[in-house]
């Protein structure tokens, strides 16, 4: 009888690496050995897992001898480069980076959507960029009951989805305007971008690069992995992404208009609050509803300000709020894991 | 030859109130004689003007007699009280609170939009709230080349909305969170409401108190002060209101559908730039866009991020920014005073 699996983690020093390894333990997923990988930099450098002392690798095509399921959270270029070498040796990966969510050979995953997909996967499987995951979360259990003709969402992103460097530059430009000190803006909105602008105190509309529609790329991988985890090719959604300081959790404004006639307020909220992944939070009279603040450190998708448009029975509108290195990315990528436990589908 | 009016300002010490002073000053309006008035408690207090001290008074009806125009933005309660006093004497009050917005014998007017409308008044003109007026700026040049069928609105709305205490309130808990000191919050989301948020590193979906449909009173006056002022009672209007930790200037994402074919990017950029009160800041490949803290002490409405929908021909978004101190309250209302100068109204 196997007790577990031999799991590695590529990018285990980064901000999702590390909540990984944290999820990793607090789920207690099954592990008989763990490799921890990353850059030469990092190599050497060692982790406490379960109480034991781990040491860092340096990632290379060899790393993955034996490997079972490699997650892999450290840049699309290192993952374009060693995930086949991985699936080469027989490992399955589970893939936080963009580098192959749009491939078609690949399922984008966000298990309480379409955790079905995990059946067609050729060794990889992407996990969905943040800001989409907890979107789809919300819009599924609607989507199952009235269809779903139209989404336009407006973030409110926070900074730590940008990287631990990008919270730094957060606080350190904080407080410096609070002291009244000089700063010069280096890493937001876009490390790989020429220009960078202040985000303490500001609202910054760029995450990422822009395309030549002038959509930024944050906002098409928002259009378009809804459109492929969904399996809705001809969904109408758009999207508008923006950097606000906060250190974790995004919070989303959604304007969705579904299929069929009938739903209304009191309903989408029994189909919420049962939802898998989801808790409601939507009690206007008390102040209730979801916050950044409040959804750090939770695996959960927060849902509230729900109401329906005055003008369009078919219309309503949502507050969406989840930590975006939880279900944003540590804890989808070990939940999809899990799902290939379940399904049998790792050996 | 009268060389200028008898102006009084009511609630002189406030944030608005002082940006009023400020604008008067900046813009020359022609005073002959200003009279500063506010509560009990500020009364005696001193300001400069052009130079000259002028020591504020308490309001009371007879503060009015000889006034020709009276720019109150003292709480909607002293409005109700003593703009019909002020009126009575034969002065004309532009009213920057929410007190006769909707009020069918009062003209709500952002002169860029709808000036004509101050012909039509009774002693009282109304200054629509901070989030509408920007928008209307960016909807009206659109909107009369191409009709407007439908908006829909996020925003991300500034602290200083809601007054210098809660600027303060914001500065001292992110100087807290910094210090790992405790704190309590005390002010925002709403004042008069029960239970007070954390503003600062977070998001807020609630400005204002809420109402029965689920809407706040600010995301209601969005809507029904955009229907009244574009003079549009059928306009399909939605907001979601905001509150994020930036000390002053209002961002908005928008998407928009209007109601004739044919209207480009390219178009649409044209008609922004040489728009009234409009700045269009519009180069993605520039990273060019318009931001909160750019938008500090400017009277112009920014825009940006103007892009078509992919699926709907009819669809478009733009992101809207402007100093909600300035054309959101205390220059809108000069503006509308300098209209009535200018259409001879004052007399």
């Amino acid at each position: 009888m196997k007790t577990g699996f031999h799991v590695a983690v590529v990018g285990a020093t980064g901000a999702v690496g590390q909540q990984m390894l944290k999820t990793l333990e607090e789920r207690n997923f099954p592990i008989s050995k763990l490799t921890l990988l990353s850059s030469k930099r990092s190599a050497g450098k060692k982790v406490i897992f379960k109480g034991e002392e781990v040491v860092i690798q340096e990632a290379t095509p060899e790393s993955f001898e034996g490997v079972q399921i490699a997650l892999f959270s450290a840049g699309g270029s290192i993952s374009k480069a060693l995930a086949p070498e991985a699936v080469k040796r027989g490992a399955i990966c589970v893939d936080n980076t963009s580098a192959f969510r749009m491939d078609p050979n690949t399922p984008l995953v966000v298990p309480e959507v379409n955790e079905d997909a995990l059946h067609n996967h050729n060794g990889i499987i992407a996990n969905p960029n943040c800001s989409t995951i907890q979107m789809v979360v919300g819009l599924e259990p609607i989507r199952k009951k009235y269809g779903l003709k139209k989404v336009i969402v407006s973030t409110y992103q926070a900074v730590s989805g940008a990287g631990a460097n990008a919270i730094k530059e957060m606080k350190d430009q904080t407080a410096s305007i609070l002291e009244e000190k000089e700063f010069t803006p280096e890493i937001l909105p876009c490390g790989s971008d020429k220009k960078h602008y202040q985000i303490a105190f500001n609202a910054i509309p760029q995450i990422d690069k822009f395309e030549d529609n002038g959509f930024t790329f944050e906002e098409m991988k928002m259009i378009n992995e809804t459109k492929k985890i969904m399996d809705m090719p001809d969904l109408h959604v758009a999207a508008t992404c923006v950097r606000i300081p906060v250190e974790t959790g995004h919070s989303e404004s959604l304007f969705i208009e579904v299929e069929k006639e009938g739903l209304t307020v009191a309903e989408m909220k029994d189909l919420l609050k049962v939802a898998p992944g989801v808790v409601l939070e939507d009690e206007p009279e008390n102040q209730v509803y979801p916050m950044a603040i409040n959804s750090v450190g939770k695996n959960d998708v927060f849902i509230g300000r729900i109401r329906q448009d005055l003008d369009n029975s078919k219309g309503f509108y949502m507050w969406v709020v989840s930590d975006n290195l939880l279900k944003g990315a540590a804890w989808n990528s070990v939940q999809i894991a899990e799902s290939l436990v379940k399904l049998g589908l790792l050996k």
